[in-house]
């Protein structure tokens, strides 16, 4: 049966992706070896990782201007204490935007290195819209945002203007959108939404912003440690890195970040335009901070629950069951979702 | 062409579960879903996460004796930073046992968060043997030591006896070989040697060991925050799980670690068996001391090499290079290795 994947990650993800990442289980460039037992030092694999970080910067459009991709393990939950252990100096202070549950984890493991300052918070309304008009201090190492919030719906749609350091967690809609990546000084991602399998983490950053805090940093949570060995100072995660090397070559195929935000775009508007239209449905996120990577919404008639459930279930959807922080519904619609899966969301909402 | 892999790690994994893993990857427990595209928290891979868990604590034999495994990212190199952090008090003393390049490492990144003192180390001859009849002052918060040396093929026989905390790392040697596993307060292995693709760590710890240095320990850090969240307080590595739990499934059907222990030895048996009779080789690692996973060894007479390597290369072996730090050859005859494919390089070593 045919399945529409609406997971908020780890997620849906290219079938032709999947079949070469099953192929290569097996045997691997034709080496009569399976990727996931060749040396992470031989030929075959070092070209998996060069290739993956120089698609990543290709794709950003952030080749030679002095950025590093790495592909690292911990996924952004170890983000969150590398980004101030590498850019926030002892005694110094950086600037956190708490706009969901992923701000906050952020916000509370940089609190162990330094002072954090809570620039704007959506707090208030659980996170239903992402603030705008706030004041960013002038004292500040860095300025830290999540671009896309999983859990609530919401997306940056202005990112915060400033003279520091700016740093982003996309971890939930890197790629998807067509955005000027040079105005951020590092963007770390984990891969299981629209990069690969669960197991890689995406650091993208300036070199010049790093080695200037005078902390002595563990080299595991040191960037210029792991770009210094070309993301290899330990073993990584070959598989999730060869499954992100095969998406983002899909996505350049496809035309890239522009090419696959046009689909986007698509996908969303006709699944926001039910909600907003249907009066069954209500949409949880204030309109102008809408994701176009997680649409959330509840029913206004519970009542209509379990005829819902059901006949989504029938079709072979799975994965659209909101957060337990918001309830209700929602339907992740990352780069690999077809339209096809969207119309059949949207048409079981037309006729409930 | 049939491979034989002598690869140090990420390294030969069971043939059979390549094939479940390369399915798995299509088509996950007839769901017509992507093992690496359904959520961690769906109940088909929290199955999956507690069957692996189990598996280990039944294999090393310590169940129901106060331990819990979690499955982490970050290799061993980041438990060099975890293990100090979680057992070494602020103003505590470790020691450490200096067997080679991993131990080294380990002990590099303990210094950051206290005293270490190195108890004993063979780095005088460029660590072909392993110390014996040191001293343990008593003063030590643990002890720390590798229980295999896969670059310079020692293994430890007899773990140190001490009234402390005794912490090892088994990357390369666990589920090898039946030891008395209780004598471990906490033991940690990389997985891409005998237990599944690189991407996650084994972890396991006594829990009452725990929770006692009075440090803040940020979250993905702290061992007792991944052992109240069940090895998911992050989105864990799916696919490196998913198929370590089938190598370890594999392990417990072959009869388990006394099991494989057996075949171990005799494939070990036959290799240092040639190398101690033919004139042509000679082992690198000091008799008592060899390592039954890692056998290293080089050519005594230098013009047979270009003849020996075109033969091996021929037959279908890869990966018995040694590492530059040692040179010569290594044979890497982990778990998964055939005795065939052992035979095969003993019959070229023969017919040299």
């Amino acid at each position: 049966m045919k399945k529409h994947n609406f997971s908020a990650g780890p997620c849906i993800l290219p079938q032709e992706v999947l079949k070469k990442a099953s192929e290569a289980v097996i045997n691997f460039n034709n080496l009569d070896l399976s990727l996931i037992e060749i040396s992470h030092r031989s030929a075959d694999f070092v070209a998996v990782m060069e290739h993956a970080k120089d698609l990543v910067l290709e794709l950003l459009d952030l080749k030679d201007k002095g950025y590093s991709a790495l592909f690292l393990q911990g996924g952004a939950s170890l983000e969150f204490l590398m980004v101030p252990y590498n850019l926030l100096p002892e005694g110094g202070k950086a600037g956190y935007l708490d706009t969901g549950t992923w701000s906050s984890k952020a916000i509370k493991e940089a609190k162990l290195l330094g002072d954090i300052e809570v620039i704007a918070s959506s707090k208030d309304a659980n996170y239903n819209y992402i603030p705008k008009n706030y004041a960013i201090p002038s004292d500040l190492a860095y300025v830290h945002c999540t671009s896309n919030n999983t859990i609530f719906g919401t997306q940056i749609k202005n990112f915060p203007k400033t003279d520091t350091l700016l740093v982003c967690d996309m971890s939930s809609d890197i790629f998807s959108r067509k955005l000027d990546f040079s105005q951020f000084d590092l963007i770390y991602a984990g891969a299981q939404k629209n990069m690969g399998p669960a197991g890689t983490t995406l650091v993208v950053v300036k070199d010049e912003i790093l080695g200037k805090t005078g902390r002595k940093i563990p080299s595991m949570l040191d960037y210029q440690v792991h770009i210094a060995k070309d993301s290899m100072f330990n073993t990584p995660a070959v598989f999730p890195v060869y499954v992100s090397m095969l998406t983002l070559e899909w996505l350049k195929s496809l035309g890239g970040i522009e090419a696959i935000e046009k689909i986007n775009e698509e996908k969303a508007n006709i699944l926001y335009q039910e909600i907003d239209t249907n009066p069954l449905f209500q949409g949880v996120a204030k309109k102008e901070d809408r994701s176009n990577m997680n649409v959330t919404f509840i029913l206004t008639d519970e009542s209509k629950k379990e005829k819902f459930d059901s006949t989504w279930k029938a079709a072979g959807i799975s994965g659209i069951n909101g957060h337990r922080s918001v309830g209700g519904y929602r339907a992740s619609i990352y780069n690999a979702m077809p339209l096809e899966s969207v119309q059949v969301l949207v048409n079981i909402m037309k006729a409930l």
